[in-house]
């Protein structure tokens, strides 16, 4: 049994997850706050979390993916354009020498979507990469994914390699019209999804055609005539937006590839196999931890001579 | 010639515009703050706005509509149910005596969207009833007027009564998606449409079937990918929301009325106008105000031998 062969460190804007990685898995793990373009200097909060295994282990190569590749993030590492694979990514990250350690930053995706407009992801990538590394068979052939979130992200993966995607803003427009609209200021939605969301899934659905803006003010209407409650209403505009997003996606990049892969919030991905489960289409869902720890690794291992690591 | 016949009042959630109108049309008018719902009583904010008019003509009757009617306004005028004219509105309208005057307030409508969901309008009523008084023509048939604004009203008018309408959010959704999302937070949008509010139309239209949810965040790519000023993304959005709203209505009523009378902000009706014509749908625009006015000498004429006043 060899030691660590690299940590591997998924920072975002609120959290820093690191992980200390061998040939057999990970060796231990640091998860914490973090937060992407903070006062205190990227490299000084880096080191304070990895010196324990410096001292230990020596100075292991690290690899970061996430925000802190981001403009306001520590550098920037500029996106890699579609079609982008593990190899692709490793090969464009951006290096780094701190104290001795050499560190290596993913870069985000940069594509098109269905109608040639650009898109951006950063963080997700990695974790696609990730799910390949978990599910191999979403390396062959076409597949689709979703990471559900304030910016929802639908991408194609074809034959291993991120070829188009496209970012729907579903998580902050539910925010913003139940925080700041006529439609909300009324307090949270349902934790689990009930009777509002389902009736919202099969309204969006009706209203494919007339559209978003002539359905959502139902969400009003019917806590005024209807005496529907606050925490029904926000069930419902989830399930609309939800609904929405889903068919809007589906219209987009097509059913045939018969399953779609949630990465991501547990919650969420809930309410995303409902709404997809709706319309015929099965899911497999995998944890945004587990698949980014996942892409981390496998952008290593893509490295000349870099040891590969168990899955 | 005869001498005042009713004091008529447009009383919003901004505004108080008051009419004294005699049988050759409108005689005098003060137009004013007056806001809906204020720490003053409305009784007292009317009757200092009117005293003058009382003190030289007598005790008129007045006829008032707008939020003046709502659950949080004088007195609640409860909806009137469609198909609502003019005689509909005036037999529901909601009568007080106020220091000798009678005072009568104008109900909302409710209704139901294409879809069966219930709908609501308040102060758009009288301004539709007003433009079949302006255009009488609008009293014939079928027809499709479109009130742009916070939340568009879109209403059927068949043989001088409104019998269905839909509310959209665009207004709303614009002005959210422009100062709080990830979209803006940038100033505002140009004061007239140009090159930006035209591709945001065509957007629209090439993303009908994916929905705006998966459009909007062109907004964004474009400024991050493309270069795009934040004044020419928030025309695009304006165009993508307006063209989203303007082809959800077509889908909904049809475009066999061959004509949307537009009521409101010249401004808007602009913008509202181009996205029409774009889908070849001809316009004609009326004035709010003009409309609000000549909806209420409509109503107060179908009153049991109330004298007629000049168009």
């Amino acid at each position: 049994m060899t030691g660590p062969l690299f940590i591997a460190g998924d920072w975002g804007t609120s959290h820093l997850r690191l992980y200390l990685c061998g040939e057999a898995g990970v060796i231990d793990r640091k998860t914490g706050p973090g937060a992407v373009g903070a006062a205190e200097p990227h490299a000084a909060i880096l080191m304070s979390r990895i010196q324990p295994w410096i001292d230990r282990h020596g100075p292991l190569p690290v690899l970061l993916c996430g925000m802190v590749g981001s403009r306001n993030g520590w550098v920037e590492a500029p996106y890699a354009p579609c079609p982008a694979g593990a190899a692709d990514l490793r090969r464009l990250a951006v290096a780094l020498e701190v104290q001795g350690l050499k560190v290596a930053i993913v870069p985000g995706v940069a594509g098109q979507n269905p109608r040639g407009a650009p898109d951006v992801m950063r963080g997700e990538e990695a974790q696609i990469i990730g799910a390949i590394r978990l599910a191999p068979e979403l390396g062959q052939g076409r597949r689709l994914v979703c990471h559900p979130g304030t910016h929802a992200k639908w991408a194609v993966i074809e034959d291993g390699r991120i070829t188009g995607f496209q970012t729907a803003m579903t998580g902050e427009l539910f925010a913003l019209l139940r925080d700041h609209s006529t439609l909300g200021r009324v307090g949270g939605e349902a934790a689990t999804p009930g009777d509002g969301f389902a009736l919202g899934l099969a309204r969006a659905e009706e209203t494919a055609e007339a559209g978003l803006l002539h359905a959502l003010f139902e969400t009003r209407s019917r806590q005024l005539i209807d005496g529907w409650g606050a925490a029904f209403a926000m069930d419902f505009l989830s399930g609309l937006l939800i609904g929405a997003d889903v068919g809007g996606a589906l219209a987009q990049f097509g059913r045939e590839a018969g399953e779609v892969a949630l990465i991501g919030d547990p919650a969420l991905a809930e309410r995303y196999g409902r709404a997809l489960a709706r319309r015929g289409v099965a899911v497999r869902s995998l944890s945004g931890e587990d698949c980014a720890l996942a892409g981390l690794v496998a952008i290593f291992e893509t490295g000349k001579d870099a040891p590969h690591v168990a899955r």
